[in-house]
């Protein structure tokens, strides 16, 4: 497979770090194809503005337009149509970075608000009263993989059901239905690294042994079972789900088909099992 | 009282530019003062690296440790420390914002990440296995209240309880009840503006009218009910809810005390209502 890691840490020696080297080390003993989109060391810009753009300035700057226009008329940055043929590229993407106050660094969103085009990402197919656009299940990503890597200061049991920062899987809720499903990704659960200022040797052996087998099975994992848009199951435009679909249920958990008929479940915390589980 | 507006969106004339201006004008007329942080006027440097202190560098960066040297002696940029000084001089602070990919733009997500520095927003108080830190619901922020203007393009009913994108209270969790409260702030119900690509000027009068009360009861509107994670409710170092406390209530809305004897609900989409309820 071809595999795009996109990384965001200011620091290679890192935890990090080690983690990204023996990421793609394993992914390249395995006969993958690895490229590195490595943010702080490639000076992201992580400003979505009108400079995104070569077309001449519009007197009122319409981030959607502007990007639509760039990216049908081959006047998108160059950095931004390089990651975007990188994605196109890619069978699998991974998205490594700290958790850093419960989300992706700065320069991570930054390569999601600007890499994310208007008919790449997004506004893409038809958008009417019957179909609303290619997304969530579908879009310019489908059949391809994607899978975090995440690193945690904190405890497990902090973002555990009932932990005081909120489940883990609820947390990346946004990021792994929202950036990541949304244009089209089949999302692998989450590979999540605790308590990261006590990673001592032996801790980073059983990393090495964990994530390994994650990376093994990158194509062949099961996907959190996410439902598709576009499948029957919301009503459109209203983009609920059909009161037959998880009755009574609300919230993240009620867009995962956990193939149980439906029972609505109390709370939410089952976004994807983390780790070796 | 004194309002502290940070303000993300590239374009002056937007939608979000006349929803800012509306803003402070309704605030000042009240007798408020109010400073706004446009960041991408000031042209905020939304990546956090090791300029971010004019300390020597260390040979390996760590984020933790060098925001907290830098915060402790004085060596933050000065960009950082004189939004800092705004926080403290702020009664409430407003982040305003459209939601990009079901989270704040990456100039915004980075004033956080820099601005947040270690000793003033997190690392504040003991921590030990007997209190971990100063955190949800105390710290420097306690006293002062915060509230969200967010715009959304989709439709509110593709942000709710069943709606595909999530619900937006849960969406807006991660900010809420990690970005605000965490550092102490009392945290009010949002103001959320959707379709934005549909706003007439009958819907701007509106907004005028729902966000106009929403800000004449900045000082007096009760907040969301987070548990202050050192008031019993939570184990320490585990940080989980003590098992009578909600029992059997997993997720984010388990993190809010809606006085009810604790029953669990399915599902999370309480995480404070929003604009005119």
């Amino acid at each position: 497979m071809n595999v795009l890691l996109v990384y965001a840490h200011p620091e290679p020696t890192s935890l990090n770090g080690s983690i990204r080297d023996f990421a793609v080390g394993r992914l390249r003993q395995a006969g993958h194809h690895v490229q590195v989109s490595d943010l702080y060391a490639m000076n992201w810009k992580a400003c979505l503005d009108a400079d995104d753009s070569a077309a001449p300035r519009e007197p009122r700057f319409n981030a959607t337009a502007a990007s639509r226009h760039a990216y049908d008329h081959g006047l998108q940055r160059a950095d931004i149509a390089a990651e975007q043929e990188k994605l196109r590229w890619a069978d699998a993407l991974i998205l490594q970075f700290p958790l850093w106050w419960f989300s992706m660094p700065a320069i991570m969103k930054g390569w999601v608000d600007r890499v994310y085009a208007a008919g790449f990402a997004y506004d893409v197919g038809e958008h009417s009263d019957r179909h609303w656009g290619d997304r969530y299940g579908e879009g310019t990503m489908a059949g391809k993989r994607a899978m975090l890597i995440v690193t945690v200061g904190g405890w497990e049991s902090h973002y555990g059901p009932r932990g005081v920062n909120g489940p883990i899987d609820d947390l990346l809720f946004p990021i792994q239905h929202g950036v990541l499903y949304y244009p089209g990704f089949d999302v692998l659960p989450p590979y999540v690294v605790y308590r990261t200022g006590r990673v001592d040797a032996a801790r980073f052996a059983d990393i090495r042994e964990t994530l390994g087998r994650r990376l093994d099975t990158l194509a062949t994992a099961a996907p959190i079972p996410f439902r598709p848009q576009n499948r029957g199951d919301y009503e459109v435009p209203a983009l609920t789900l059909r009161p037959d679909i998880a009755p009574g249920a609300v919230g993240f958990a009620a867009h995962i088909d956990r193939g149980d008929g439906g029972q609505p479940a109390c709370g939410t915390a089952e976004g994807g099992s983390t780790n070796s589980r």
